[in-house]
């Protein structure tokens, strides 16, 4: 933890005392330098984050001091208790959501946002297949996916407290949950009596698991790729695309952000969507680990290990 | 070879004299039941040929007896003298291009020509990469390509008289033919002095070779699969999806002409230009094995073997 001066404050910036910043794998990432995004050193690391408007430039007429901003692109450097930016840099999003929503909001609930709405034509009754159906994005495609009708079928690896874990999930809105395993052994037969077979597959693994999902899909499918956990290739057999002609996509939120930045209304409409389903009780961010800024240790080495819950700095 | 007895001739059906019939791997895998399309058994061999009509039903107004015609769809069996089928199971070619061009039109240069308008927009300058750029579709790209002022880059496999083959593809208008060992040696950073990196990848081989055709393509590229020779799955490492914005599509000829069978307007605009391409001296059928019907167990096992001339069976 450093001391830094900020810079003073020009006509079209913005001064913002930081609230809260979760700390995600890909901030971990980029700092160790695997991530497609190098940020010129010395950096400040964090890439989400709510702050509070304390300070306007002249110029500045979208912001006043006291409104809740999240960082519109990734490399803003969150894990700090203040900034002076753009004010272009900044989106703001209402009060009247918790701060951990907040914190929480523009990143991975636009991630599943995103792949639920620009890859197929999904209507009430569709089916999704993800694996990784715990993650934080996994979670927001449940929640997002329930509120437009959509079923789920949520692929998670085994572990110990496994029941404890489905009822969870399906108290977030899955209609299948069904670990790898079982998955391999059993099929899908059963839940295919009950759904179609997904028009939309969600893979953030890779590998084995990503086949699983691929081999569910139905004809004319799309599998998305968001996440390679398993840091194993996908294998896509000719078939697959040849005769059951399954489109692979991959999808990155850091560039869809930037190619849509100038398209505020844009934004601005799936965040109002998104708010809209917090308020209502239907999006709730994944659990999470609450800790005080100078604690950010703790939280980078949870971070650093799998299967924790999400670590968020208060600042 | 067996004889059969000829339908009667229906108000709108057509009796055909077959010509010409190319036998095609995809033939052969019908045959052995791993082709996705099982024919209802007794069945003819044979998914593409040219013949004469000889005599039209009292309904049917769009053919005359001369007229050279192509079955519209796979599974026809075009291993035969004589057929009598539905007036809208054929297709008109004109007679003044050469019975071997019209024996091998309709399946391989239209593969070809889809893929080469049906998944990026290419320009003039624009650059494909393919493998498997000896096969018969792989030739049909190199000339459909030039014709359009599309470079293309041509991975091909190492062999005994390579520097023939090399020619041979560069007479066709092939801008580069580079060896997969030599890809993997070298690189293509000279080339891409040149050119601009690949905006499509077409790939029927799959495994080692389909990735490097991946690895060559520019961010936002798509690679078509329309082949699995090498019977192993392409490797889609989740960054080449996620940070390069690749999509992997799969194309089936068969599938497209099923699904736009009734838009006769789109299967003519394809083959007149396909047609002026031959006229013109830019298309030309691969160098083939012509047999007289009878050898057709000659022409069967070499289609077996790989690295063999296509054999066209002579009616």
């Amino acid at each position: 933890m450093e001391k830094l001066s900020l810079p003073p404050l020009r006509d079209h910036c913005v001064r913002v005392k930081m609230l809260a910043a979760p700390v995600n794998p890909a901030d971990l990432n980029m700092i160790q330098g695997t991530y497609p995004i190098l940020l010129p050193l010395p950096a400040v690391g964090g890439n989400e984050g709510v702050g509070e408007v304390m300070e306007v430039g002249r110029g500045v007429t979208g912001f006043r001091p006291g409104d809740w901003v999240v960082p519109t692109d990734a490399g803003f450097g969150t894990w700090r208790t203040e900034a002076v930016c753009g004010a272009d840099d900044l989106i703001q999003v209402p009060k009247d959501i918790s701060l951990l929503s907040a914190a929480t909001i523009w990143v991975n609930p636009c991630t599943a946002y995103r792949m639920l709405h620009d890859f197929q034509h999904l209507q009430p009754g569709s089916t999704v297949i993800q694996n990784g159906a715990n993650s934080a994005v996994g979670q927001a495609v449940i929640q997002i996916a329930a509120a437009l009708g959509v079923k789920t079928i949520n692929i998670i690896r085994d572990r110990p407290k496994r029941e404890e874990l489905v009822q969870e999930l399906r108290r977030l809105g899955a209609d299948f949950v069904i670990t790898e395993e079982e998955l391999q052994r059993e099929g899908l037969d059963r839940v295919f009596q009950e759904v179609p077979r997904p028009k939309l597959g969600l893979n953030c693994i890779g590998g084995i698991s990503g086949g699983l999902v691929l081999s569910q899909l139905n004809d004319g499918a799309t599998l998305v790729t968001y996440g390679g956990m398993a840091k194993k290739p996908l294998q896509v057999p000719a078939k697959s695309l040849i005769f059951k002609n399954i489109t692979f996509q991959g999808f990155w939120m850091t560039q869809w952000k930037r190619q849509h930045r100038k398209d505020v209304r844009r934004l601005n409409s799936m965040l109002t969507v998104l708010c809209e389903l917090v308020r209502s009780g239907r999006l709730t961010p994944p659990k999470c680990v609450q800790l005080p800024f100078p604690q950010y240790s703790q939280a980078l080495n949870a971070t650093l290990q799998s299967h924790q819950r999400k670590h968020v700095l208060l600042m």
